[in-house]
């Protein structure tokens, strides 16, 4: 049965806007056949990239606007005085029903702060957080915040730990999902007071979560835990080093691989199993990352992506939506409500 | 010509420790036959592992004492009571003259207590940090602070830029460093107080340092600058994803070359080329972090190395003291410091 729905895209977000956002929705649009498109932005700069995609004919509708948010713009500016922007309005599509979901790969500030005001956030979650997936040596694991927040406090870090547990046992499906903070040790004392804190509150507290506790770097691609909760000023560095690695290494193999006869035989024999291990680490391939804590799905693209990479995000908002996972979320956060809000009454986990 | 000086090692720091250590210090010493080592810690246990190593024989003084730095310890009260442990007395004997440098793997915290209390900062630096070297597609990058300090305010960042330019003209070689700090973004009001501080100040002052601006956690690997600053808990986060990171690749990378027969052809034809790939990440490698801004060499391993790791530590201590950078350094620095105190009465950058 394929699902019937629409989704509302922010065509001018992203380095390459709005080329790379409507060749990632042509790509999307072939593996969803039931999903339809709002396209937010320039349409004379829109018009002739849909036209030149024909899988998108009928499929799409051009909603124009000039105003764009800037990858320069505040968040705070952004949501006063960008109330007719492509981000802007293809949220509100959201709030107003028209879409069941909104993927933008533009300013993560403003889209944060626009996402926040028009969709507002769950009962007992005061910021939402990015979650993304990543590559481990035992599966995957989600981290959280990848910079949805600049700074966190040891309450964010506690929400972001009950939200990352929903999303590893509906999204991942993992049965009961190990939880561990971010640190620069695993020891106790160390790290600052805001994760000496948050570890104090989930070790203590009678939240239903498997709280391994601290983790480090190194074991976001270990798979010590499914959850790695982290502030997103941290996070996003930490996200994008990773990136950063990942290319590096594929130019170093590459690089490798041509550097004589017999490398470059071998390589050539080897080619199916290169490419293969070159899909399991590809950046792209985990592109679209989820506002977790709000009222609606919203997808944040990577800004400096390719077609294939938003086509991905879109792939992400799809399953989302599809599955009624932000649903679910929401049912398991008001119930995780209880444990959290307030702490000092919580009563024993279920 | 050979160097001869002496090293003074704490035998008891790291995992895997005393045996990964002297086994670490045996390999080292085949490479620099100019020097012999000071090894602290129990005897019992150091003198059977220095009997069963031949190249160690009448190079090596083992410097009996019980007492060790636990993982757990904090660094404030390992100062105060552990004034008998190897790692104390391996960094007094660096300022009793005894030692020219020294290489412990042990506990982070309570290596830069002591050494501070020690050995004493540089004129102008508040707090030293640890600065490694890291690959990129470029060459190489340095990058600090890895660990030394869990925050960081504005001016500790500034220090840091100076230390790290300094270090990147003086042991990497780059004429004129590019700095750089790590931030969630590159525009100019991304970020929290401390790095917009910081940037503000680089950008205003007239230090002779070529300021980048903010990087991203991607510019990293692509070596965008040949200075990455950051704070200590950032820097630690990011250095052991980068290490977790290269470590999940090269085991996917063994798993594709092991799943098919012409997957294992290939890559037994291309084996040359692969371990030289191998050996360009291996995370060893780039093992020997180094206290910057203390009067003394003062080289961190990683707790979790092997003995190759452990003698790439001992290796770069070697090249600081052989080369005299550190003096070098030291000189730049006092330097620098006319521009950094006071800020505001700086002269022009020369």
């Amino acid at each position: 049965m394929t699902t019937r729905f629409t989704l509302s895209v922010d065509a001018m977000g992203g380095d390459d806007a709005p080329k790379m956002v409507v060749e990632g929705v042509a790509l999307a649009a072939l593996k969803h056949p039931g999903v339809n498109f709002l396209l937010f932005g320039d349409e004379s700069l829109i018009a002739p990239l849909v036209c030149a995609n024909p899988v998108l004919a009928g499929r799409v509708r051009i909603c124009h606007t000039l105003e764009v948010v800037a990858a320069e713009d505040k968040p705070s500016s952004a949501l006063r005085t960008r109330r007719n922007s492509s981000m802007r309005l293809s949220i509100n599509a959201v709030a107003e029903g028209e879409a069941a979901g909104i993927v933008s790969a533009g300013n993560t500030g403003a889209l944060m702060a626009m996402a926040m005001f028009v969709l507002r956030t769950l009962n007992g979650i005061d910021r939402p957080a990015i979650a993304g997936v990543f590559p481990t040596v035992r599966g995957k694991c989600v981290m959280l915040d990848l910079g949805a927040n600049v700074e966190s406090d040891a309450d964010n870090l506690v929400q972001f730990a009950v939200m990352g547990e929903v999303f590893a046992r509906r999204v991942l499906g993992v049965h009961s999902p190990l939880v561990g903070l971010l640190n620069v040790g695993v020891e106790e004392l160390k790290g600052h007071n805001d994760v000496k804190q948050a570890a104090a509150i989930l070790q203590k507290s009678n939240l239903p979560i498997r709280f391994h506790g601290f983790v480090e770097g190194d074991d976001i691609a270990a798979g010590t835990v499914d959850v790695v909760v982290t502030d997103g000023f941290t996070g996003n560095i930490v996200l994008k080093s990773i990136e950063g690695t990942a290319k590096m290494f594929v130019r170093f193999l590459k690089e490798a691989l041509t550097a004589s006869l017999p490398a470059l035989m071998g390589g050539l024999l080897a080619r199916l199993a290169l490419r293969r291990f070159r899909d399991r680490i590809d950046p792209r391939c985990y592109n679209g990352a989820m506002f977790l804590g709000l009222n609606g799905v919203c997808v944040k693209s990577h800004g400096g992506t390719d077609a294939f990479g938003f086509a991905n995000a879109i792939n992400v908002a799809c399953t989302l939506i599809a599955d009624r996972l932000n649903e679910g979320i929401k049912d398991d956060l008001a119930e995780l409500a209880v444990h959290t809000l307030p702490m000092n009454e919580a009563g024993s986990g279920s």
